[in-house]
């Protein structure tokens, strides 16, 4: 097997170090300074274990790979980039090889099944931060991060049971499900408070903001017959496999809507986050306008340069009042 | 009500002429020689009541737009682009105008719905073309064209009301309809003919292809529950105002993917119609291998620079069988 790991930021680099480290056999595909650094000295994986650093093979496009079969893709570009490297891994000669969807939000599954036949959704809770090119970081501990694995839309395969037991070698835990989007749906959840972090200053009240938006969503995903598994800390699977530990030199930067904006990334997920409650509530006539304002709020302050911490916890609740 | 006309190609130029003509304030949103052509001399429109050319207002880009609140959006794009279109309006200032979906496929309008609250499909039925930039022609009579509007994912409202008659005032025949998208699913079917008669040569049997791929879909819309309505020279709404007729020194040139490899487009749509029918089989656990392997095909095709015309019928029938 071997592990194509398209978008090599947080998640797709600390995967992709542990892999290595664990020796899998793994191509990332990268762009920019991240592309740069990896090809002139490897990853730096920062982890409570330590400091490693590996050569990570890297290409800068799908269309410099000769695909084979027991290739294994895990997608992990932001939800907004999606289709276009679809596009790009078709046209590259990818066929029926597994195609693992490691991103947030619930809407890159539907979009990777109309290009690709064996479509599997990853639910990914690892706190991975990625700042400095060539650099990541792990807070994970004892294992780097929990993945559930399934197909889309529902069932197990041989392809999920061969990445898990990749992934546990590398200090990953896995576990397949046969219904991988009821978790993906329960950490879409969690990650509606994403731009409501990246927002406000540090040590600002965000559950004050953050319970209202999973207010609505979770109404929506009654009235639409959406099940969900909640993943945070009290998750049962998640509570003695990898918890969220400190690091010395390393604070966690928060979440990875406010890591983009700290890279000045110029464009934010939150169209499929917080944009995916909105979505859901149009098509089901359930009111969502404290999801929508942020959805519109977040493409806004991209636009606009503006970024992390740029408002107050005043301004935000006049905007949820209005 | 101004009417915004994003994408001015075969149906985005004979809606909009048909517009100015009837007196509605239009602004296209166009580009390359097609924008240049129409800012340079305006439209030229054939059709059987002879040549009108118009001033066509005209942009490069929904950026150089101040949005009113009257005005309307008819998206004309092709479906790979869409995103794009949307994140593009939404920057420049859009924000609860209602934006009427005039593509083929059916995956517009759920794309739409997660920038906009007031999305709309429309089903066009419209034998327009458009080969030579600033030049667009129908064989619609004794209307241009026949049009079904309704919000998405169902109802009506004030707005389609006002479009419709703004259409009728211009020689296109409208209705309202709460169930939209059926007439859309309806459409689709047709569609799936599109690759076969872009890629075959002129005057092959397109209906020995074109039959089997229909039946697949039929199949999938069953097994997912789809509801769908003939939109086909016999369904009775359309037969009296709107047939195909010959226009002297206009020969049809087929359909637009047929006309997007013609003028060496770049991408064509397959995978937003061919490919919609994969996506539903693979969620719903439909085999429908003929569908996949065709858009596989036309992706294949336009990577290669291969176009009209360029798959002989045995090789299509050795495709099919295998």
């Amino acid at each position: 097997m071997r592990v194509i790991i398209h978008g090599v930021g947080a998640i797709g680099g600390v995967v992709g170090a542990a892999l290595i480290e664990a020796g899998t056999e793994v191509l990332g595909i990268a762009r920019g300074r991240m592309l740069a650094a990896l090809q002139a000295d490897g990853i730096r994986m920062i982890s409570h274990r330590g400091t490693v650093e590996l050569p990570f093979p890297c290409v800068a496009h799908p269309s410099e790979i000769t695909f084979r079969p027991d290739d294994v893709v895990l997608l992990c570009v932001k939800g907004q980039d999606t289709a276009a490297a679809l596009e790009d891994l078709r046209a590259a000669g990818m066929t029926d090889q597994p195609l693992f969807c490691c991103q947030n939000g619930v809407a890159n599954e539907r979009v990777a099944l109309r290009y690709f036949p064996n479509v599997h959704g990853v639910t990914v809770m690892m706190p991975a931060t990625y700042l400095e090119p060539g650099e990541v970081i792990t807070h994970g501990a004892p294992c780097y991060g929990l993945f559930a694995l399934g197909r889309y839309p529902g069932g197990t395969d041989a392809a999920d049971e061969a990445l898990k037991q990749a992934l546990e070698r590398a200090n990953i835990a896995a576990f397949t499900s046969a219904e991988v989007m009821r978790t993906k749906y329960g950490k879409l959840l969690m990650n509606l408070g994403n731009i409501v972090d990246a927002l406000l200053p540090l040590g600002a009240d965000r559950p004050r903001f953050t319970d209202r938006l999973k207010a609505e969503a979770t109404a929506v995903f009654e009235a639409a017959g959406i099940g969900w598994e909640d993943v945070g800390l009290d998750n049962p699977q998640r509570k003695d496999v990898m918890q969220i530990v400190e690091i010395e030199g390393t604070p966690r930067p928060g979440s990875s809507t406010r890591q983009s904006f700290a890279r000045g990334a110029g464009s934010v997920e939150t169209d499929y986050l917080n944009g995916e409650i909105a979505l859901l509530g149009r098509l089901h006539g359930v009111p969502v306008p404290l999801n929508a304002t942020l959805t519109a709020l977040a493409a806004e302050r991209v636009a606009s340069g503006q970024g992390a911490g740029s408002i107050s916890e005043d301004e935000l609740e006049r905007l949820f009042a209005s």
